[in-house]
């Protein structure tokens, strides 16, 4: 059939890409899941969200079973716009466009500003989703590094010189992940957030920030980099996916009007009146603050039990950053290749993402990334404990 | 702004179609609405998705609130393939993929299949929100005709052995409504169906099959083109929208696997769990054969209200196609500009959509779709017969 049809080559190239992880979905029963960046089962607001439904149908009967017609509809833009407002962003309604999650954001800021042509900035290692999104656009990355301290910007300042100085394109977009970054779960400086907002201005790129992660703090809220934008170069990714369920896919990017404007006219998945609505209904009855305030809290405590576990039962030639926030501890096993190692930890009874998956041209494959986030306290030790002795026969 | 950044030119592509019905969703106080494709209120199930909700929630926890826990996700795919199977179409598992309505699998479809160089046939008119989708992609199009039988396959043909002499581009898709189309209601009778297939083999096109209304028969079912399909050419678009809810936003794409996966690989909205698993819940408390004989047979009925209110009231010269299922009625007022006529309806009390937001280039402004399907009885004849008197005074 290839012969006869017109095809795209888009085809091509999505059999190339073939997405890593489906194993991830498909673990063997009883495996604890330290691969999983979901939120915690007795976290999800179960429910919280069957009220909402109820109440929601109750007060408005058939209005959010249609294409717009519900009230609450705009409503949840306008609170999304109030919480931003709390984080130290103003913006116009204009400025935000509800999404289906962090990754549709993503996708239709890459709709609106990638062409083949064009190079795309980003932290190695990242979001995985995020590198298929960049990677059915262009093939063209630049790829920096992360430390402890989140993105290292000045490596970053040495590469666009470079490219600068040899005449190559400089990038359209930085994608970057600040605060409880995925994978590595580090933060960045504020220091190094106003170099990121200075490079943007002096190479004139846009810089996409992706803050899944940035309401769950165990300190003090960083400050995000849309507060320290003047230059209105930054396009803010929020999501409820980890703060609420991923399941019912509420984001929203907040940027430039006319960006907006336009992603909202690639959006042909059209509204989502339904789960929208029900979510702000739920948004309604809470107190997000101190909702906010036990999430961070729990987790927090989840990650003191695998740093604990960690340090107890690693080998002592392995490290790891230790989070400020967010689900996932980034570890390096020296001289292991993690992917090869994944079977022998499947059988023993844990599962992790290898390193190597959040790379756009992966170089090292020592590292993996283990979540906090789902597995309770008791199979996080167990979990981190039969790591460990894999680790150690690998090592 | 736009001198400094590196803008994507899709930026200028998007405000130069701006979309032109904003007004349709901001109608005054009180108007009649003729306008809305949408269900009728008291046939949206209200209660029943409540239930589903409560149900599915007791039964499942926090499982259909992650990424992609529920087993309801799988169940839904399987029952699409159950009632295609029943249509006369046997499909894998693999040629199915559930999306966020038909709207967004148009775009998919567009994405896998399109660039700036493709040709794409539809009907002329036909469904706006796929103009704009297609108009994101191409710029090149073979408008056909539509008549009282549906596209006009006769006429086709000579567009394509015209193209295909004079060296131009062949098209590499058609999308085609042929069941109850979008906005004329016209269906294509069995031969024009199996003509078509014939010009898609000949020819070298996919058919995009877009099913929307195709349950909502108010005689004999027609044959899905998909059913006609031997050369595996068909790509067929599902929704629930317009026999369940649209607010839901479920719908979905069958067609050749190769494409159906590369489809769900540009699909980065993820998927729906919440919303697919209480649509899931919902249809396995009802029976859907017996929802879908209620559904036609009350749109039916309120077809022949306003038939016979157009019949009663519009000037003699004003003609329309009987539609044969669906949600509307297209009709022409020989020399009458619809869209100046417009403001006028929209003062009297009852709005319409004027005829060549349908079209990709318009030729013609003399007509206008109605919907019976929104409008209570009483609305209908009362709209119809303010139209009635607008339309005297402009004929």
């Amino acid at each position: 059939m290839k012969e006869e049809i017109p095809f795209s080559k888009d085809i091509a190239l999505a059999f190339k890409n073939e997405p890593p992880g489906s194993w991830l979905l498909d673990l063997p029963e009883g495996c604890i899941r330290l691969s999983s960046g979901y939120p915690e089962p007795s976290l999800v607001p179960v429910e919280e969200v069957k009220s909402a439904v109820v109440r929601l149908l109750d007060e408005e009967g058939d209005l959010p079973l249609h294409y717009k017609g519900s009230p609450r509809m705009p409503k949840l833009a306008a609170m999304i716009q109030e919480r931003m407002a709390k984080r130290g962003v103003d913006l116009t309604e204009q400025e935000i466009l509800v999404t289906s999650g962090a990754c549709q954001a993503i996708d239709l800021v890459s709709r609106v500003l990638l062409d083949s042509k064009a190079v795309v900035a980003l932290e190695a290692p990242t979001y995985m989703e995020a590198l298929e999104v960049f990677g059915n656009y262009t093939e063209h990355f630049m790829n920096v590094p992360v430390d402890e301290n989140g993105m290292d910007t000045t490596r970053f300042a040495e590469m666009l010189a470079n490219r600068k100085r040899e005449g190559l394109t400089l990038p359209r977009i930085l994608y970057t992940i600040p605060s409880s970054q995925n994978p590595t779960g580090t933060t960045m400086t504020l220091e190094r957030r106003a170099r990121l907002i200075e490079l943007a201005e002096e190479y004139g790129f846009l810089i996409l920030e992706d803050d899944a992660y940035g309401e769950l703090n165990f300190g003090d809220a960083p400050r995000l980099l849309k507060a320290l934008d003047r230059g209105n170069r930054v396009i803010h990714i929020g999501s409820l996916s980890k703060v609420v369920a991923p399941g019912m896919r509420i984001g929203w990017a907040a940027g430039p009007e006319e960006i907006i404007t336009t992603m909202n006219w690639f959006k042909k998945d059209l509204h989502h009146p339904f789960g929208q609505a029900t979510m702000t209904t739920f948004l309604e009855d809470i107190d997000f603050d101190a909702h906010v305030e036990k999430l961070s809290a729990a987790y927090k405590r989840k990650c003191e039990v695998m740093i604990a576990a960690l340090e107890k039962f690693l080998p002592p030639a392995v490290t790891w950053y230790t989070p400020e926030g967010g689900y996932f501890v980034w570890v390096r096993i020296p001289g292991v290749d993690t992917m090869e190692m994944l079977p022998q930890a499947l059988d023993a009874g844990v599962s992790y993402v290898p390193g190597n998956y959040f790379f756009q041209s992966p170089e090292n494959n020592e590292f993996l990334r283990l979540s906090f986030s789902y597995a309770t306290d008791e199979e996080i030790v167990k979990g981190v404990e039969l790591l460990g002795e894999v680790a150690g026969r690998n090592i």
